[in-house]
């Protein structure tokens, strides 16, 4: 393949230059069609380096030297071939140049084209999902592996731009990061990888107690659920890093918005109080979605028409970047939602007009009912970027009882009212941000440095001192006022493409019962 | 925090403009000392922003007024502290700037300095790995951590260049990479999270087999020892991919070059064979050294004084930038490890020159004899690149039998000799990346991409052509030529950083019994 031109360089081609160079590409057949009554067939190549394909045109007595008259319909979509041939200006409208070959040699076909699995017609998402090892065959994994790679790249430019380490923190893990999840469990002692007997050794029965102390790490050990606790150790002595790396679910969720394993991004940073990384979330997001824009033109063109409701995503995209996100305490957002579920008998649009803008807060109708004091649901959430602020909204502020004990307390109250009585309780300085069609996005707080304050939640809490002595420590030796927060790639990946399911947004979706 | 300035921007001031602006900064203390008779307090002070501290120069007199004459004695290593005052020229020789304080504030004091488990006094690597949480705050491992962020970077930017896209493939896996190591099970039915009691499901008894229909996903799961074959089924469908991610082995090693958890970068490239993917390879590790150099000058110098051992490991890596690796075939690295040990009875050196520089074959003695047909030994592979080349050294072309099946296989053999008959037998395009003072840092390969070749392989090894379906498949639809390798993260930031162990390579380390 020494010499081979990827088609990435030539849609860069200066024509005046290259006119009468011959060169050579590979890739594989997107489709082909023959015309002006058989004597020329139309090739649509893709190998990968760019998301447009070449469009190559050989005349039908080339391809019989070739592969002889008998073969010519084995030449289909999926082959893959090596074509020589010189880049030309295209006579046609659709594109801007096209390759004459002189030469076409087939790499590899496909067999039978009747049992080929990907067949030129569309093929349902449910259908590619059986065959992950093919459907990075398709122009829509196509379009959005490449876009889930740019956002990557811009995570790390705009990390790296903040000063910030990109941390490795461990999968393997003994602690539970407070509960943010259900675990997996890692072990060695089920047995080995072909037996199906297990073989675990306790006090000399099967049954009873499993002895861990002979498991590989002599504990239990899981898969992490954050990264979050190893990254507020090096916050503490570095300054500001950043992971992004896979995460784990071991729930029972079978949505379009959950998988069992993930890919999480999780700055933190030192010396930054809420304000401050709430700030860094939203230039971060802007940046990614700019970043998105700018290098995957064709790939959101084509996203942008796969769907009707995918009409108008580059446009609202392009808002994005350029509006503020809303910003609204936990106690305002929990009031806009009384005030639209406020039961109105003759079904009237409500004409308040609480927002700054003073636009009207728009009816709706809730399975629950928002109550101050518990967490806000998801439709909730959908309703106050989607309905009411209509664009990526950042709720702060949460009632200190439904968020991790390790949150800043703030000093202000809210009306807890779960009964008839109303009760003041205390806030956290946390923040979740939410987008239209997603819901929540990135959840972080400014973590609380205090010692004191936080031995005392956890002690509320019945939270092992022991178990969070490292965490503690932290405290202990050169505090500092440090925040962050997590953002689920996957979700990135599916806003940006507009996708209606979570597991087109990773080459190798994994969720209960399908591995 | 609000208006902080980094110490990174600081040590880029142009003091012209700057000279009269007060500023204020964070950090944490790394050293103080008093001189003048107890009237000036040079702090020196890091962020994380920059490897280099900045020298802050404080009157004592502003120091009692902050703190009170009592307290003193509790400003030092470790506390954190934030402090306003005026960036100057440093009269000293040691730095070309410093800080002349007007205000000192405390944020996190330690305790008692007595207790503080990081005094400035240095520790040994073995105490330091007992409190992983706060190593980050000693220069050693903030060098290795800022180093192996370079790397990072490096990593994205080269492949970027080279059109590939990071693909991140997953850690959860049904299949077992053809046997490339001990793999960790994943399971959710060994109990909830805090019970002791296993509640394996089974035919109603504890003991017999386990029912792994009813594990999370309804079969055996582990983690991953590589992403190769996924990496390959994306390479077949959108041209270069490169996985950089962590990959596992429940291997049961307390060695200084293993870990049960360590990240891998894989890229898998198409329509590349095995010369074209030892120059990517070459070029990579050149790549990552030279933007080590550039841009990790203060941390290599610090690492580079750290160790006697480490004397002159700048040059020796500016070196191996500049040097083509040595290439061998695996036969002729037989040959030279059997001349190299051939027994002299006067203990001479050899005076063979079969290097083509005509340099002469050194002397070694081997535990363990060089036999064709056998794989290198971790001491052949050492004398390899470290003795006989004295740089990074490719080897190419291994027996077929010590390799993995998908390997493509030459048409050139070598002569197999186990017992006193010899034996004709075929290689594979397969190399492996020797670096001194590491072994084995890269191993790669061809992959065979024909089909009935492949087939073929796969019976002589009694491997099941059920479980490699969709492998095969790839082989089946457009196959393309395709090359790929591992490199092994931890392995490299160990070469540059000049590391006596993994073990300092990783935020976490991972190892049996540590955990």
């Amino acid at each position: 393949m020494e010499g081979r031109t990827s088609l990435k360089s030539v849609f860069t081609f200066d024509l005046e230059k290259k006119e009468e160079e011959e060169i050579h590409v590979c890739g594989w057949i997107q489709t082909i069609r023959f015309a002006k009554k058989g004597k020329l067939a139309f090739i649509s190549l893709n190998d990968g380096t760019s998301f447009k394909s070449l469009q190559v045109v050989a005349s039908l007595s080339d391809l019989f030297e070739m592969i002889g008259f008998d073969d010519i319909k084995t030449l289909t979509t999926g082959c893959s071939i090596m074509v020589v041939g010189k880049i030309v200006k295209s006579p046609g409208g659709k594109q801007d140049i096209e390759m004459q070959s002189s030469k076409i040699t087939l790499l590899g076909g496909i067999g039978d084209k009747s049992k080929y699995p990907l067949p030129s017609q569309k093929q349902s998402l449910e259908t590619l999902r059986t065959m992950l090892h093919l459907r990075s065959r398709t122009q829509l994994m196509r379009a959005i592996m490449r876009v889930r790679n740019v956002l990557s790249m811009a995570t790390h430019e705009f990390f790296q731009d903040q000063d910030c380490i990109w941390l490795h923190t461990p999968i393997l893990t003994g602690a539970d990061c407070e509960g943010a999840g259900e675990m997996f469990q890692v072990t060695t002692i089920l047995g080995d990888n072909t037996s199906d007997t297990p073989q675990i050794p306790n006090s000399g029965f099967y049954s009873g107690p499993v002895d861990f102390e002979r498991d590989f790490f002599k504990k239990k050990a899981y898969l992490t659920v954050s990264g979050q606790l190893d990254a507020e150790s090096y916050a503490c002595g570095m300054g500001n890093v950043y992971t992004f790396g896979p995460t784990f679910r071991a729930e029972n969720s079978n949505t379009t918005r959950h998988l069992a394993e993930f890919w999480m991004i999780e700055p933190e940073m030192a010396f930054k109080d809420l304000k401050g990384i709430m700030d860094v979330a939203e230039d971060y997001i802007k940046f990614m979605i700019s970043k998105a824009l700018e290098k995957c033109k064709d790939e959101l063109e084509f996203l942008e028409q796969r769907t009707p409701e995918n009409k108008g995503l580059i446009k609202s995209l392009t808002t994005v970047c350029k509006e503020d996100f809303a910003r609204i305490t936990y106690t305002e957002a929990i009031e806009y939602l009384k005030i639209a579920s406020d039961e109105r008998k003759d079904g009237s649009v409500a004409t308040h007009t609480l927002l700054s803008s003073g636009s009207i807060v728009p009816f709706a109708t809730f399975e629950e009912k928002p109550v101050c004091g518990i967490d806000i649901g998801s439709e909730h959430e959908r309703y106050l970027c989607e309905k009411l602020f209509k664009r990526p909204t950042i709720v702060t502020d949460y009632p200190k009882d439904i968020k991790s004990f390790y949150m800043r307390e703030n000093e202000d109250m809210y009306e807890r009212k779960l009964g008839e009585e109303g009760e003041k309780r205390k806030t956290v300085a946390a923040m979740d941000i939410l987008v239209p069609g997603i819901g929540e996005l990135v959840g972080g707080s400014q973590r609380d440095e205090r010692y004191d304050v936080l031995i005392k939640r956890m002690e509320e809490l019945g939270l092992s001192q022991d178990e969070y002595k490292e965490y503690l420590d932290l405290r202990k030796y050169g505090s500092v006022t440090h925040s962050g927060f997590g953002l689920g790639f996957e979700r990135m990946v599916r806003f940006v493409c507009g996708l209606e399911n979570i597991r087109e947004a990773i080459p190798f979706p994994r969720w209960p019962g399908h591995l």
